[in-house]
């Protein structure tokens, strides 16, 4: 929790940020905000798997593909998703681009939009367009004005999410800056995980592309805070290449694989912390699988059981639910092969009750951050999952009638 | 609710009911219970399909086969699941049988065991055995004593559920009578749903099994709670063979097929409306699917997503989480040709917002019982599914801490 607490800011050289309050937030917080990224910045990003995707993700997919993976400038707004919104959802936030690259003196296609926020409701465009000039004009290289980036992308955050890395190669410094919102599909008809990565390092949009799926793989792709696939999901790795290291040298490529998997495993960490009502973070161990895929679909099969999530809620250390879990999950296991942990203690052993402190399980589970590893006892396979109980504050928040 | 309120029953005939109270549940409540069939009675049964079975569910796949579909008896006892106790819970188990045989004069083979309750506890066998006496001399064939095993088999069931139905087939008098208890994995521990569905019809045990999957399919297979599946589910059809009717011939077919489907989907609804905190019950019907399967898919994406089922706790007629759920289902969809359906109102047309009177949308539910309709644009495959919502009351009653 260092990175969320007090997070010390290595600020990549090449990039800019400003922050405006456009009114599409009804309480008036700030909720447009501007990346700009020096000239020669190159790009890679991945987004939601849902087929219902947002406006601005279609125009990102079009924006990377057009302007080669260049990019200018990334101008998100919050309290709007511009989701289900039609062609005029397109048209508006096409207008949002075309204006900050005129404003801003470059290519339409190389402003990457992003929108956060009610589902359905039209993007208020104008709002935008009125004050893009007070945004571009605002924008600084301070660690202050990041900051207030990253508040004003939130939606139902109770905290910014930032994390930051710097590392050597050879002589030279480089530093990676992560930015985060959300926290799954979390508020009513408000959504989407959000994540600026953004480092001064060289390397072309490829060679960001794979560094990025493949820490993806390791942290935003493992957790789950209520199963729901935001349509708006977006995860950017900018590389302004203004250090002189290069991604292609063998130390580079080292120094920024590890920053880049803790930045990425630091924001996945805030974002499951500041899950919806949620009062313990379970860090999800599972371990004798036959591969990695059986791996993911017994603890996606935990992590998204209602019993198991209201279990933790109540600290409760009901093994027997995790084992009914991944009895279902699909993996064909054998259930006298399985064995479960809770913290340090085995609970279950070969598919069995197994004599246990209930006292001092309970005792673990009752942390802010609890451990539970599963033994499917069927290969060598690991994988590390993220995920959080089932609270009645979860409920009451999104129970809520709010249209 | 016609079923559960003042059930009219069919009794049929070869059957007598009987229930005991062997202190299995701390409460003293009756927690063993018998159906007695005449010789001659066939059998089908369908199980969980999680590998994760309890010791019983063992039992009746070998009772089945080796007892070639014969069954003289079903012994049930609530409060302790069997499940997950290892060698020691199928040598219980096994007891229980042969003690039940001996009895009632007939061979173990021939007894079909069920458990229900709190799973990973040892059965206390010796309590049952030593009311098993008690209970065997205690059976009647009288409505009264079929509601008594009814209620007997309740764990966190709020109220016996049955529905019966009787039909003509020619001169012939056929009578079906359904009892189930459960609701999902609805409670902490305690798991199972159990049907037993008896009928007076002349039938083989494959005829049996054939409308057994079908009326399975369209009924139990279509409702979910909270998506968990149980380790002890099991339905199991007893035909007496009392009745001249046979089920070869093609007006009991008839009769009996619709007979079954009836019972099954009112106790199906009897199961759903009586889950754990429920207050609103969703009939959910899904549309234009390209085939059954892909209808399921977008079906069961809807019913399990935890912000759908928070947002019908609030009556929100929040489309835009049925949307993102169906394009996350891993259903092929266009979102354009998406539409969706908040009982007789259009909420959503081709995947957009669509103006429609939100006031009698949340109105409509607000009742106890709602319809929403998602139009997928892909074929002409439909699907019926029931659902429900997920409420405060659900989390507290899973969370408390049990152990």
């Amino acid at each position: 929790m260092k990175d969320a607490i007090s997070p010390e800011l290595h600020l990549p050289a090449g990039f800019s940020f400003s922050s405006a309050s456009a009114g599409i937030k009804v309480s008036g917080r700030p909720d447009l905000a501007l990346i700009e990224c020096d000239p020669g910045t190159n790009a890679a990003a991945v987004f939601t798997k849902n087929r219902v995707v947002a406006a601005p993700v279609i125009v990102d997919r079009d924006v990377l593909k057009t302007g080669r993976g260049r990019i200018r400038a990334v101008v998100v707004n919050s309290g709007n998703a511009n989701c289900a919104t039609g062609a005029q959802g397109l048209q508006s936030c096409r207008e949002v681009c075309n204006e900050s690259a005129h404003l801003l003196d470059t290519k339409p296609q190389q402003v990457f939009p992003s929108s956060t926020g009610i589902i359905g409701v039209p993007l208020p465009a104008a709002k935008i367009l009125a004050h893009l000039p007070e945004l571009i004009a605002g924008r600084e290289a301070t660690e202050d004005a990041a900051q207030t980036f990253a508040r004003t992308i939130m939606t139902t955050d109770t905290r910014p999410k930032l994390a930051s890395r710097s590392f050597r190669s050879g002589r030279d410094e480089v530093r990676l800056l992560g930015i985060a919102k959300g926290a799954g599909m979390i508020h009513p008809q408000l959504a989407t995980m959000l994540v600026y990565l953004l480092t001064d390092l060289r390397a072309t949009p490829t060679q960001l592309k794979r560094a990025l799926i493949e820490a993806c793989g390791q942290t935003f792709n493992c957790i789950s805070i209520d199963g729901d696939t935001s349509t708006n999901d977006t995860v950017l790795l900018l590389a302004s290449g203004k250090s002189k290291a290069e991604l292609k040298s063998r130390t580079a490529a080292k120094g920024f694989g590890a920053a880049l998997l803790e930045v990425c495993q630091s924001l996945a960490e805030q974002i499951v912390q500041d899950g919806e009502g949620v009062r313990h973070v379970i860090r999800l161990k599972i371990e004798g699988a036959k591969n990695p895929a059986e791996a993911m679909l017994a603890a996606r099969a935990i992590a998204y059981s209602p019993l198991c999530k209201t279990a933790w809620a109540g600290a409760d250390p009901n093994w027997g639910r995790i084992l009914a879990a991944v009895g279902r999950s699909g993996v064909a296991i054998n259930p006298v092969k399985v064995s479960i942990f809770i913290g340090e203690q085995k609970v279950c052993h070969c598919g069995q009750a197994f004599a246990f402190d209930e006292k001092a399980a309970h005792e673990h589970l009752s942390q802010p951050s609890c451990d539970i590893r599963v033994q499917l006892g069927r290969g060598r396979a690991e994988l590390a999952f993220l995920t959080c109980d089932l609270t009645d504050e979860y409920v009451h928040i999104n129970a809520d009638y709010s249209t």
